[in-house]
């Protein structure tokens, strides 16, 4: 039988709630009675009680989280890093954290109705192959823009790329070495830069990352579904 | 001034709540107090009191169509045609019932909030360019499979079709005459596989095609917002 590998997750929460229309950061909204980043860590504890919880948040929210974990009596235990100026720089200061050999979970602070199974299924990815990337086949008819215009392209040919995205602390690394290109938009297209192959992991629609007020709705509605 | 063309709304409805896990084809099933369907007519007849609408269903589902109509006291006019075996079938159906000159919008039965502002926007695209199509920009990273696995793309390059989608009269019924070649997913791919070009119009992430019971919790949610 394989040796366990110890398991991280980095939950990145860099929001400012600007395109939520919100003056509290959006992770930091309540849903169903408390922050959308509680809901989030919990999935992950309730996958593993003993995975490695790296919280990443700004600098300037570090306090009101803290006070956030008094007020709501949240226990889970994590630690929390600083974010940088970037998604980039704010998972590079996360993975800081990580020492040694194991698995590591991105994953965003803002996709609270992950499933267990799909944690699960992420990590067992990542332990059989390097990297296990949780992605969904696209509803929608898909259009690629072109210089003279767009053109339809096949949609079962295309994933639309979720998190979390799980991968060997080394693999990711040595990916986070490098510096930021600019185009990239998650930690996939990070590590797939230096070369290495990328395992998608089938995940749900429930999976939604909160970002519009249209999603905020969403999620009171899955919450109470689940309460 | 340029002379007005006549409007025609071909709305399709045609399905069976399969993937609903209803016994109700999702375009019958109620939210907020009525049919999907009929929330999805009135957003046409709030763009144009004078559009003409024609509504296809399954031949099957004709009958009880009428019966919902009674009894909810839905009064505004539509004309309705049965469905084909395929959604390409079931718009070709629609076409039969355009007669002459126009423009005539393709549109989701089960995408009823849609804005009265992107029915115009669309509208206005295809009586300038010969069509308009409804797009939004994905909200996720996106990877392409390829032989090999998969790569990730720059989703800047990408956008998620919705409806409606415009054209002329002419070059619609001209589109439709060829046959369905299988890979067609929306009208987009069918108008510009006989060499027309696509002029895309942006619209919102509102605009949700309910096909899930994730997407029925969504719509209840913003129907009530709404009331």
């Amino acid at each position: 039988m394989a040796q366990e590998l110890p398991e991280y997750a980095i939950i990145v929460a860099g929001g400012s709630g600007s395109r939520m229309q919100h003056d509290t950061p959006k992770q930091f909204i309540p849903v169903a009675g408390k922050p959308i980043l509680m809901h989030t860590i919990e999935r992950f504890y309730n996958y593993s009680p003993t995975i490695r919880l790296i919280v990443v948040l700004p600098k300037e929210q570090l306090e009101t989280w803290r006070e956030l974990c008094k007020t709501y009596s949240f226990t889970i235990f994590h630690m929390t890093v600083p974010g940088g100026a970037s998604r980039f720089e704010s998972v590079k200061n996360g993975l800081g954290a990580v020492m040694g050999n194991g698995l590591v979970a991105v994953h965003d602070g803002v996709r609270p109705f992950v499933e267990v199974e799909t944690i699960k299924a992420a990590f067992e990815a990542a332990a059989n192959y390097g990297s296990g990337v949780v992605v969904v086949s696209p509803k929608d008819s898909i259009r690629e823009l072109i210089s003279k215009g767009s053109i339809s392209v096949p949609r079962a040919n295309y994933k639309l790329v979720q998190t979390p995205q799980v991968f060997t602390a080394e693999i990711l690394k040595k990916a986070y070495e490098q510096h930021d290109q600019g185009y990239f938009t998650d930690d996939a297209s990070v590590v797939e830069s230096i070369g290495e192959k990328i395992t998608l992991v089938e995940g749900s629609y429930r999976n939604i990352k909160i970002t519009t007020p249209e999603d905020l709705i969403l999620a009171e509605a899955f919450a109470k579904e689940q309460l």
